[in-house]
């Protein structure tokens, strides 16, 4: 099943289930958030279809507690990073605050000077725990959308700590859908990432070193997790400021990641 | 002003106006949060007072949006750490359930073989803002309360990013009980940290490297700051990994960090 965050002809927050390019609004829903998200897939639908299309779509879940973001999690990204593998994931926050919806604007920062991009497949959690085993993992997954871990490359290397590189408000696109985790091989998923049409990420998820099982045990190791909070599981190589010329996120550019079984996450950035 | 959050005789969450060594209760406030808090100066107690040791105490804060930490905020810590100075402050996270009130246990967890303490002040914030200016900083801030920053050290060091030995249910005593601001003079107060009884950091706040006011003005130029949230400010030289020989909490110690005008946060380990 597939599960839409919109704002509905009031303005209000809505949620729907995206059935093809249509979406059938929830009677009862309308955040997809640790209360709601349990029971989504028994809810109610209710009224017309809406075209998928037409909707301003909303970061598919709705404040989540916890938002963890791993590094370092491709063989290719270590490299052009020049740093080594760890035995342990590099783990970094966001908020619920810095996320956004497909389509919404990326809006460059007037304080940073280097916006950069990163495609990565989100895990949105199902079903609570703290010290999960990796053999139960998979058990606490509802769902998986594509994410784009906008950073902002000066600030992240202010100081060896990467929060203010990465926690910016309204940054963060995540969606455009959230698909349950039935509908695809989480493992093998194709990913690319296109800047104004050209390929500048492309990865499979199958090479993910530290694999969803693991990163879940990992951090529920220390903190327990709830329905709705969201773990982005890294990126693969070809970030901007790795290339050689660097790219920046400029005025007017389109990103789009993609995900094979998840959909594409479109955002034009803007000063 | 002082608020203390407490567990009532029926075992709920409670908040009360502590005068000296006794507590009225607010007649409509039952946790102190982003919607409550703004209000509480002017909040009506009932009721009979109540002793103040005699109450389960709380975290003075109930489910902040965000708790941010900073490192390296005062030269002997920095020089312990055979770190050198930045020029922005270092950040890192914690979450509302890193969160514990004053005398509930600091629980080693059975996964780290190193848990250490790091006494500091903690600020919170009473008004909500974005890229709010050093100049008005003060402004936004509701009071002030002593924190200790407890870390798993061996966790800390997994990768180069800190926040899985930060990051800890259940691990961080906040309290005993909220100052507000006007109360204290918050760049001149003296702080201690005892183990079982022996002086083991000793600084004022006068010494902090980032103050208050650049502080808030830091975090919030990248994410907006609500009421209730937590800044814990760094601690000063003296923690257990940096000692020769190191000292390591164990069960059964006894852990007080005393600020000056904000009282003493005491709790016991627990293993």
């Amino acid at each position: 099943m597939r599960f839409a965050s919109y704002l509905n002809a009031l303005g209000e927050p809505a949620v729907g289930q995206v059935r093809g390019d249509m979406v059938a609004p929830l009677a009862d829903v309308s955040a997809i958030d640790a209360t709601t998200l349990p029971g989504l897939p028994q809810a109610a639908t209710s009224g017309d279809l809406l075209p998928l299309d037409s909707l301003t779509l909303l970061p598919v879940v709705s404040a989540p507690a916890k938002v963890f973001c791993v590094g370092l999690n491709y063989d290719a990204h270590i490299t052009e990073t020049k740093r080594s593998d760890s035995e342990y994931p590099v783990l970094f926050p966001k908020y619920a605050s810095s996320l956004i919806g497909h389509d919404r604007p990326i809006v460059l920062p007037p304080e940073s000077a280097f916006v950069d991009y990163e495609a990565e497949l989100a895990v949105v959690i199902g079903k609570a725990g703290r010290r999960i085993a990796a053999s139960e993992a998979m058990a606490h997954v509802f769902g998986y959308t594509p994410a784009n871990d906008i950073t902002m490359r000066d600030y992240q290397y202010k100081t060896h700590q990467w929060m203010q590189g990465k926690a910016w408000d309204d940054s963060t696109p995540l969606g455009p859908v959230l698909v349950t985790a039935d509908e695809v091989d989480v493992h093998d998923l194709d990913m690319t990432l296109l800047l104004n049409g050209e390929v500048m990420q492309k990865t499979n998820t199958s090479k993910l070193i530290f694999d969803i099982p693991t990163l879940i045990a990992t951090i529920s190791e220390f903190t327990a997790l709830t329905p709705g909070d969201v773990i982005l599981t890294g990126t693969p190589g070809g970030v901007g400021y790795r290339r050689d010329p660097q790219v920046r996120l400029q005025d007017g550019d389109t990103v789009e990641v993609s995900i094979s079984g998840l959909g594409t996450l479109r955002n034009h950035v803007s000063a």
